[in-house]
């Protein structure tokens, strides 16, 4: 049995005044805000990774964390695991959040073979399953670790090498079982190495081509088994890969069309991703929405004078709250939610640092979440933009959108009409300063 | 009757050991290359905006350039345009590129509305006309400037006027007739302002139909008025736009198919705008060619250290040689070509400047085309991907690519045979090595 | 006399819950914090050449704004430059802010050569003369435009002709002249030009050393003229030029001690410059500090998903908050203030919109600034940091510094005590929650 | 004794057109060009650090190479670290580079102290001593590792705590010891940890004073033991921290003056540094001769889509050639040389790769190399030059840059002279065409 690891049992809520680190200021989980729950709309999960599996290295430095399940403090696998697991669900408790996601290499130990890993990886779900059941804590998502073990380190699906294939399928069935019996709620495939270091050693053709095949068979399989979860793609551009195929919405967007997957499979949005890729993490999530593929989120932030995905807590509540606008302007999360794919700063060395960047984070989108509401009940945003299209509501709008005219048909009507548009102003800083009012 | 404005009325070839500054070096249209003339290979057309309307401003300051056919040196705007026609004609049989480009704007003086537009530039055409059947230059491509006047501030197609989507729409009518009457090979889309500044005055969903059907009406008069050249779209990121709709090339394709288009449209893709993608032109080359929609180029390059679009003379022989290794080993161009969408920088002022700018680039294409068929010759490149995908024309390979199995058997399969793959060397440097003889 | 060109006269404040979009929420001049009045800590100025001399361009478009002092709305230049300070000065009055800047291209018709600019110069120096004494309203720096006109293209000081340092050299004492004249409190040098385009035509060596002997000019010149005001240098990596001598803070300082004058100048920073240069905006604040040549400030923001400067008014208060956190800790200003370098975005044409982003960007300051002085007041993160370092209070840290030990004494006091040292946690996120609880 | 680790001894020279991946096709380290040895004008130096000590992880994933001694292979880690010396050595003698690089944490085993640090490292001195003396390999460069162990998470020298200031002299001092034992001609340092994460922990000053007083510490034993090398530190922005305060060139610079240091400190440039610092390489070389402390370079090349150090080999002459021109120009190195900061890609795991990586890289900066010479001996680059700064040559050139001229004596020159400067055509197409000859 462990010692206690963490200085609290429960995070309480104490409002906003609070200067108690170790209480939530702005996370009231059962405030009513839009008429539902704030944990109803926020459906926060605990990322299992960063938080118990990630040692504290960076490419330039080793293990900072001193963690009593690492194998410097524990010999046998498979009991620091358990330990792990013990304390990973004591801090979820202690948080409050609803649900966690994994990796299947998160939380069983690596064996040496697939059915090693199959077996290990069973015997950590007996695990959850009863810790669950004890705790009430649910499973977000669960996805397959394809890029941390050398054998993926030329790809996963898009290997050059079939036998890798095998693998990868092998180990996604593995962990798409494990999500469905522990009632997952969605199922996650993140291409970290699906890409490449160079054009040179590369057949772009085959490897998109494996990738669709890959993803066809999870689809198969998911309504095979009858998982009720989305299957959800997790775009990135690059990093740890020169490039990932799976660089952004559009691009997924257009890879799920060629492969007839884009009513099976939905977007888990990063924001560290989406700015390394060159995009707002709000132009992600307005996209996905756009394109009907919009599911979850990872929260975090990257810092925007770094080059590489820094998955640090988010902590800017003007960013945090136009991303809630538009998630809640399509409808809010329905099986996705809002997962910290966040990890403590490597000099953060305490046990309660841990609490500590998730009560952070978790207050940050409740402020997010609650402005996102107001701005949406105020509605003034919501009327300019109405204002601003209001033209094509007009019979002659709705011929040019519709098709009714021709190419031809219209120079006749602008040659006939001497259409010569005015412009009208933008309202940028009208519109920046009406989002101040919330933020 | 223009005195003489260039000091040279032809640029020779001379060779490799050539000095002289008005000689290609390596250009020599007529030298064969893996079967075909040069000139047949690379189709170099040269970009009229660039060089004869840009007046070299930036943002920071204005004109540079002293030309006898700006405003400040002619009053009357139809007799600037025939003497900026002239010598523009003298520059392409200078250089002896076969073929142009240019948009609207570029060439015919601004109208007070859209019908004086479009008279000024059939008058336009009529000139440009009798010059290439005086001189046997050919037209690449003709496109509609919809970024410049100030009725495009808030988008072309994907405005929230649509009295604006209608003047776009008849606009880029009468550039498809100009087109159509001077045989261009390709018609040009380049949606400057086809994005958003700010998501807060912007309706996504409604835009990107509106890019839709505008797109379609191109498509459908193509095939009305029998035009037999390619439609092609030009993927930017952003610039001037904060955010451009067609970001790179996966984007782009994922709009095509979401429109029913990807059969109709294909791209002209541009260094420069590759790298402001995040990816290198290579790449944009690879994954249009992989997608069936490869169409043409707008060669220059990028400064690395701006996060602008500099739109210099290409001049690194072994990027532009991967460029056309992998433009080779897609066939080829058929109506696209390689238009030098590149500009002077503004300090060069000379007239002869234009002309050793072009003749630096072209010789830099020679040089890079010649590497490529030299590395493809070789073959060693390719020889060492058709092993490395080896494993994939098994029988096991087979099975896994078409889906004769399902994930549950292939689980099956990796258990009974306990696949368990062996990495193999990804043989990077030793490729970059083999790059590294030809260029 | 000019007819009315804004809607409102004077902006009111109305309080936090205000949404009069003519209104401040947060700016109260005449509050008191920290012991002073708010207009006393943020001096406030408005730039002449965003709003009043720019006609919204870009690098793909041309004018948007409609001005009744713009080329196509009346001809006589001085007779527009009048105009223009009227609007300006009713503009300022508007907003209630103490100070404004320019430069003397944004004042004054282009002349036909020097005498001819000096005396347009002067012209509207008498102008402004007037105007401030009966508006109040004062100057917080004057500054030469030597970047726009074509002379300038190759740089002013670092031009390779010595005739352009010269014409730029009498140009600032024209500046300074006015400066003086209307008690400026400092004199900006911006080198838009001083840098390079590429090093093959550059002797940076000869650049540099060029550029030393203006700014000692400039400091002889001060002291001649007796000129209470600092010198500022505004650092900015690059755009236009591709790289600028004046890269960053870091650097300049290496420049300013090169040539003797780190106690004579100041910086001048710009939030937009310091994102370009991959800095945060407080870190050049908090090094200019740490350097002892902090001076003053260009309020703006960048969007972070562009590569050049944007120019945006500031709307984050999070990041405003943390460099009014530096500036109040280094003491405050002085001579310096916060100038607005922000520019509407093209698409805002109302005359409104120059009131209405203004008003934003004033208010983002006031919280910003009250969220730092919050931060201060509170005392927690001086107290962590005070903790963080205590170490070094110490007898042995003190040794350490101050340089009494050498290091075969460190050496052997490390291998004699076993100094192995205990890493603590850096508390980061802890850190930032704190700030959270003031923003 | 070792059992052969490559498939071959010694890499011959095979001359331009060879196509054997073990031979080099352009290095000969005999050939005479500018009358010096290609060997000692390169001073090629192999680094231990990527070759022998990282084990192929990246942040995403372990270790990819399966080395003889690495500790999954071989428990004794002296045992290890003699046979990863052995398998160097062979390494360095196979590929004829006369010089290697090292810190001290690649070469010896880590100890539980410092006391066992410095006999491990003293044990490994002993054994290279006796390798180099074998086979005539030369030593250009020692270091310290002081980033990767935890306790130097919150930096070294500018660390909160000052038992690790003192723990990092210490080190610095065993290793500046080592270096001068093994008769190296510098010692680096290059500050990885140096910098900050966030500045809300962070107390600027203090730590930039901690740094200053290190590197005087370091130049005080640098005389006190008669080391005859150069002291060299090597800049970066950033990656591992956020904020490295030796952030390019220029700032270095400013740290030097501000400590006195200036004429003690030279730099050790690498590519992949200054490009995250948006800087082109030539620029970092330039600048820092033009400032008197060039040192030595890192040569590797950074990967233009990734904002990390990716540590390539260098592949594209034409860059090189510019590098090299530059240092050339300023005399060519002195203590310095060119050190192979590059690593395979993870992929590369065959112990041949080592080979065939380094081989491309000497290759191409020996055309690079070969290529500068060129240019430097045809003259024409220079010859611009001069002409375009012949202005300053004059009386009156080289009155306005000595002094001898007041701002108001400009002032009246301007003004009676009416100068009114015409620009001159910066002709950099022409430049970069000339560059083209030789590449």
């Amino acid at each position: 049995m462990m010692t206690k690891f963490f200085s609290i049992d429960k995070i309480p809520f104490k409002g906003k005044d609070n200067t108690d680190p170790l209480a939530f200021s702005h996370y009231d989980p059962n405030e009513i805000v839009m008429g539902k729950r704030m944990e109803d709309h926020l459906r926060f999960a605990i990322a299992y990774w960063h938080s118990f599996a990630w040692p504290g290295g960076d490419p330039f430095g080793g293990q900072t964390f001193d963690r009593p399940w690492f194998p410097d403090r524990i010999s046998n696998a498979m009991d620091a695991a358990k330990i792990k697991a013990d304390i990973a669900f004591e801090m979820f408790t202690a948080l409050g959040a609803p649900y966690f996601c994994f990796h299947d290499a998160d939380v069983r130990p690596e064996g040496r073979n697939f059915a090693e890993n199959t077996d290990n990886l069973n015997a950590i779900v007996d695990v959850f399953e009863q810790k669950m059941d004890e705790t009430g804590m649910k499973l977000l998502w669960g996805t397959a670790n394809l890029f941390s073990d050398r054998r993926f380190m030329g790809g996963a699906a898009t290997n050059p090498d079939p036998d890798v294939f095998a693998f990868s399928a092998a180990t996604i069935k593995t962990c798409m079982d494990a999500t469905q019996r522990l009632n997952g709620e969605n199922y996650v495939l993140w291409g970290g190495r699906e890409g490449y270091e160079t054009l040179l050693n590369t057949d772009l053709t085959r490897e998109l081509d494996q990738l669709g095949r890959m993803l066809n068979l999870v689809v198969e399989y998911k309504h095979k088994i009858g998982f009720k979860g989305a299957i959800l793609v997790e775009p990135k551009p690059q990093e740890p890969t020169k490039h990932q195929y799976d660089y952004d919405v559009g691009t997924v967007y257009g890879f799920l069309k060629k492969h007839g997957l884009e009513g099976e499979v939905q977007m888990n949005l990063e924001q560290g991703h989406a700015i390394l890729a060159g995009h707002s993490f709000e132009h992600e999530i307005a996209l996905a929405q756009s394109l009907g593929i919009f599911g979850s989120i990872d929260m975090n932030r990257n810092d925007y004078q770094s080059g590489w995905d820094t998955d640090q807590f988010p902590n800017n509540v003007p960013e945090v709250a136009l991303a809630y606008y538009h998630i809640l302007k399509g409808g809010g999360f329905t099986s996705g939610g809002t997962n910290f794919d966040a990890k403590l700063r490597r000099q953060s060395i305490d046990a309660d640092d841990l609490l500590v960047s998730h009560i952070g984070g978790m207050d940050v989108c409740a402020r997010g979440l609650k402005a996102a509401v107001a701005m949406i009940e105020d509605g003034t945003l919501d009327a300019e933009l109405q204002n601003r299209y209001a033209g094509w509501e007009t019979k002659q709008g709705k011929d040019l959108k519709s098709g009714a005219l021709s190419l031809e048909q219209i120079e006749t009507l602008v040659r006939d009409k001497d259409i010569n548009p005015t412009p009208r102003s933008g309202r940028q800083e009208y519109l920046e300063n009406i989002v101040n009012r919330f933020v």
